[in-house]
């Protein structure tokens, strides 16, 4: 006799999971190092930005009040004392009538209030020295880049679990940041059930396949930002499967096995969380693909029974595991990122359960497309090739059809959501 | 007096330079580690998936004509002589009215054409043996996923240069790669020029500021898919400098240089250009920021001076320097893919330059909107760290509205575009 499970709903299941999701711990790597990791810790500006009252041109620094009289028909002559390249600082007075050469980025002189662009000045030299005239009144402040324009000492400027990406390490740069605080990965172990798997290099056989979930699911935890090792492929025999699982789950953060979840002789993990002593949290969800999906739990510790069908264990890995997995980096949008977009095919057939649908999403003229990548049959591996999506079909007795708007799943994105 | 520089369209300057593009070096690293590379050669399938006809449900295998005269009234009893898990297969015979109990995904006898679902399946037990009725005639190839049906051998998956993501993985895991052949990373050298910079532990002074470019273009490296090198700040003696270059670059595919390219005694670029017998493509882009951007070429290999301004050298980095890379990976779609969006913000000020705006770009009910990231000082760091595209405003005579459609560089998206 068949056991009966009771289907709960996705966000339901989501919910149930989500009460084990634990923040992890933080490590200090080198800033080389930083690029497509999480920060541990809010960034903050440890000084302002500038730091000092700097010239964002080419040009002379000046006093404004000297050239109150200069129009078009009346130039005022300025002498220039000096030089300042970027990175120097000029250490006299500036006096009546002087200006200072100034180079982008450079630090004003104190007792000059604005800078003229080199273009404006007209540039001469008489005895030996240098000097300039201008024809245009300076205003007190013009071109000048103020001491904390752009950011003030203290501001947070990403929050804790952000994703690194070039201009947060630009960022961390700026702000001294040699050792980075990150999230620490979580070690996420992953085992393979099912006797009709080949490894990935042996020969084929008749009426097998070979295991390609494993690898897939290794590359999603990166994906996500957690640590993968591969345990390999399950014992056929229950007792052995069982040790093997219970010593698995003491070397990692969390565990994900990929098939057995199914009702069925050959599904061993139902009865190993039994052994274990695991509180099922779900082991039907009223969603396709993935339905078998089961989750359990043993001192916290969160073991993902993800089923064996491909695309089913790539929907349950980003439904489930990615936001324990953001969560653990300490990000408040663990979730992934979602968008409506305009359906590309038609659905005509209604599905009581909530449907995840392969896509690709494109972009066309300010609008984006998610079209389903290949036939929408659970067993097909090519399709999750080029999806960069999952398009989601709430469940009831309603159709979709070609231009309407959905819901679809950003698998690519990093910014992630909060719900 | 200064030298006068021709600017040259952005488009053209792209052409000079993707003139110098060359394909890189393949090699085979594990599937483990092969998430986030992008393939050396086209992903071929090397069987037919399903590999055997098989069964995509739980059920029972029969033949079709052993069910023709089954219907609501009339069941058709069949005798249940066998199971089969996934991975094995039946050996035996099918006679007439027989039937094999199968599972999901196992493959067909050889004598059954089609498969009754277990739900359709009145099962029961005579005599110690198993039967089912079935009230419903099944049609020859109901319920079977045929060999080849997903995928014909022989199919090219996914062509060289793609960016391996979980999908591909899951790709390469099924059909036998224990080892990819990828493209080989690109060594990419760096090096900060600018007598104003501070290393990223050294304590602030007057008039300096820390070098955050260099690791900012380290993670662009990075995200293009390249392999960077940071070989520490010039010197600012000129002769050592022109040592330092020439050293490095025999080391590298490619190097980069940050800032040190305007017009100005302390830029010492030019004159190194001028040592090295080096070809300069071009040293000025009628383009913003970034328009005093030259590059180089000395023997075939390419030297980026990019600019010193941080958004400068950003944008530099992602036009010419992002191409160069994904040509070297094999790449056909090399550039960075773009789409129309509308636009977030007002740019009254026309300008007579191309203007590439740092900008974050987000989904609206199914639309994409561009806002400018921060001030669009090119000064601004803090602007880069929450840009994913760059908004590209052709110069000209025209201001541009909010709600009007503008072209963004997606800088996140590893697809590519062909031009």
């Amino acid at each position: 006799m068949v056991e009966k499970r009771r289907p709960i709903k996705v966000n339901e299941a989501i919910k149930k999971v989500m009460a084990y999701a634990k923040t992890g711990q933080i490590e200090e790597i080198p800033i080389e190092q930083a690029y497509g990791r999480f920060l541990g810790e809010e960034l903050v500006a440890d000084h302002d930005v500038p730091m000092f009252d700097r010239s964002p041109y080419d040009g002379f620094a000046v006093r404004a009040e000297d050239t109150k009289e200069a129009n078009r028909n009346n130039p005022v002559t300025l002498e220039v004392i000096g030089e300042i390249g970027a990175g120097s600082v000029f250490e006299g007075p500036v006096g009546k009538k002087q200006a200072v050469r100034i180079m982008t980025g450079a630090q004003m002189p104190d007792d000059c209030d604005a800078v003229v662009m080199l273009e404006l000045a007209n540039e001469f030299e008489q005895g030996g020295k240098p000097y300039f005239d201008l024809k245009k009144q300076m205003k007190s402040g013009e071109n000048i880049s103020f001491q904390g324009e752009d950011t003030k000492k203290g501001t947070v400027l990403a929050s804790k679990g952000t994703y690194i990406n070039p201009g947060i390490v630009a960022l961390l740069a700026t702000f001294g940041y040699k050792y980075v605080p990150v999230s620490k990965k979580p070690t996420i172990g992953i085992i393979a059930t099912g006797s009709e798997l080949l490894q990935v290099d042996e020969p084929l056989q008749p009426g097998k396949i070979r295991n390609s979930n494993a690898y897939m699911v290794h590359a999603q935890i990166e994906r996500a930002g957690g640590h993968p090792i591969y345990f390999g492929q399950f014992s056929d025999e229950l007792e052995v499967c069982y040790e093997q699982v219970k010593n698995t789950l003491e070397k990692v953060d969390f565990l994900i096995t990929t098939g057995g979840v199914s009702v069925g002789d050959y599904d061993y993990l139902p009865e190993i969380y039994k052994m274990l002593g695991a509180n099922v949290l779900f082991n039907k969800i009223a969603m396709r693909p993935g339905s078998v999906t089961t989750i359990a739990e043993i001192n916290g510790k969160l073991l993902f029974g993800l089923s064996g069908n491909p695309s089913a264990c790539y929907v349950g890995m980003e439904l489930f595991v990615r936001p324990i997995i953001r969560t653990h980096l300490q990000s408040s949008r663990p979730y992934v990122n979602k968008t409506v977009a305009i359906l590309g095919a038609d659905f005509p057939k209604p599905n009581p359960f909530d449907r995840f649908v392969r896509g690709h999403l494109r972009y066309e003229n300010g609008q984006l497309i998610a079209t389903p990548s290949g036939l929408d049959k659970s067993n097909v591996v090519t399709s999750l090739a080029h999806a960069n999506v999952l398009i989601q079909l709430p469940g009831g007795t309603r159709a979709y059809e070609k231009g309407m708007g959905v819901d679809v799943l950003l698998l690519e994105d990093q910014e992630g959501t909060t719900s």
